[in-house]
């Protein structure tokens, strides 16, 4: 423990990223506490980012390496290690505690993100792992001309589905309405497909399969009928929840669990600020990740001279 | 004229180059209109960009290119030409004015940005990008053990020779008055600071430098004496204002003219969007003007699909 650092950033997304960098630039003295060593959040598991301005085309892997590789250019220190509690200390102090140890800081950045929501069915913790995922660009490659569904209608399940497509013999799409939410030119690109099939007004009831996934069973919203189709992969994109676990009782939250707060970052408690995908906010993107964090720091710069 | 538009986006920064990029992604039939060619906003003449994260120290130039050609893969139709007025016209439709002619379009981003307020002193343009920098969270990090001059006496002015103190060897802070008008507590900080001197009542005559900043020709306002103080680099902080030359009575404004707009970019009017620079907001930098350009298009999208 020792020393009182300036600022300790508790993610190593987009966000907390671009926290270091600014953090970095503003000399301040911080720490961005990551839970694993590769960066860069759910950018890691993304294919291919084409809206984060000036790198069209990169993949989700190589941006998160670009960021990273600028923060650590900057000098940024990284630990990686899990955020068990933070408590109040003397002094307008926070103190961190980790299973690496304990930190002493004037301000903190939540930037933690978010992780992917589950469907909450049979069969679904069961077979994580064979056959079920929430990462198409994590494991769609072990299906290759084999059968899989997507379940969900965002952004994310048409990405996942236009991606598996190009591997899948077929790609069943699930959704529980009669129109897709995506991007309007990632409709257009998915209903081009030929090996693409949706499977409207239903939900996933159940995952089916002994040590592998076999099929889905189907719940016609409309008729009431229920029916299996036979697949071997079954990948989940029904939204997301903020990494807010350590955190409760710490800073207010909305009802879905975002900690609230502004583009500033200011939340409910003097000292703490968030960033990213774990804030209330309109649009959880790179570009919009990365400008909280830069937010953010001007806050926590603000916080600071006003309060040592 | 003749068709109507869904989107006109009045600017080329990096506001109304990623608002291109989202609004292109999401299939928008979209406009951009810009000054001149050369996109980039403040961007372009900025030497080194050492803050926008994954491109770590990219000239202002390059970055505001790879923003364009990013924009223009994916298809964004650039026209150049001086928006003179923008009225509405019928069926919810808007009507933009300018030197080359009419467009009706169904929205309009406001992304024109802001200009730093000049001093209007000798060696000030000359030297633009070679010491003379009007943004110290953009260009500090570049004067690292060196002296740097801040010029100005509000809150901008004083968080930046605050931020300067941190790596520079020293800072003069010149201010034509006897008394700061930043907030208190920013005052109190920088008087504590050891690397901090203020020059009082003072003007700044001229900036002196062949290639680069050598000193500034200071005016005492009490004994009329002439003075040079060497310096590396001169931030002058005197102000900015936004470009809504042709945006009044348009949208509401704060008292400085900003557009009032949070970070959704919803304005006072339907169908009017702001993004960047030239709206109210606590942080102006290329990351969180990016951002706003996601934002607005999102904020669009909706508007589109409940009013047209």
């Amino acid at each position: 423990m020792g020393d009182v650092l300036d600022l300790v950033i508790v993610g190593s997304g987009p966000a907390g990223l671009c926290g270091a960098i600014y953090a970095q630039r503003a000399r301040l003295d911080a720490v961005v506490l990551e839970q694993n060593y590769i960066s860069g959040g759910q950018v890691v598991n993304t294919y291919e980012v084409d809206n984060y301005p000036g790198l069209p085309g990169v993949s989700g892997m190589e941006l998160s390496n670009q960021f990273r590789a600028h923060a650590e250019k900057l000098g940024t220190k990284f630990v990686q290690a899990i955020v068990k509690k933070i408590e109040t200390g003397e002094g307008c102090l926070w103190k961190i505690i980790t299973d690496k140890g304990e930190y002493l800081t004037k301000s903190v950045i939540l930037a933690a993100g978010a992780v992917h929501s589950k469907l909450g069915v049979a069969g679904e913790e069961e077979l994580a792992g064979m056959g079920v995922s929430y990462c198409a660009t994590c494991d769609g490659a072990f299906f290759k001309n084999r059968v899989t569904a997507v379940v969900g209608g965002g952004d994310v399940a048409v990405e996942d589905a236009i991606f598996l497509a190009r591997g899948c013999k077929k790609v069943y799409v699930v959704h529980r309405r009669d129109e897709l939410r995506a991007a309007k030119s990632l409709q257009e690109k998915l209903l081009s497909l030929d090996n693409v099939e949706m499977v409207w007004n239903s939900t996933v009831e159940a995952i089916e399969g002994d040590d592998m996934v076999s099929g889905i069973r189907i719940k016609d919203k409309v008729s009431g009928d229920e029916s299996v189709i036979p697949v071997d992969g079954v990948f989940i994109a029904v939204g997301i929840q903020p990494n807010v676990e350590y955190f409760q009782n710490l800073v207010d939250m909305d009802e879905r669990g975002y900690i609230i707060a502004g583009e500033d970052g200011v939340t409910s408690q003097p000292g703490i600020f968030a960033a990213g995908d774990i804030r209330t906010k309109g649009l959880r993107q790179i570009i919009t990740a990365a400008s909280d964090g830069a937010n953010a720091v001007t806050s926590v710069q603000n916080y600071l001279v006003s309060h040592f």
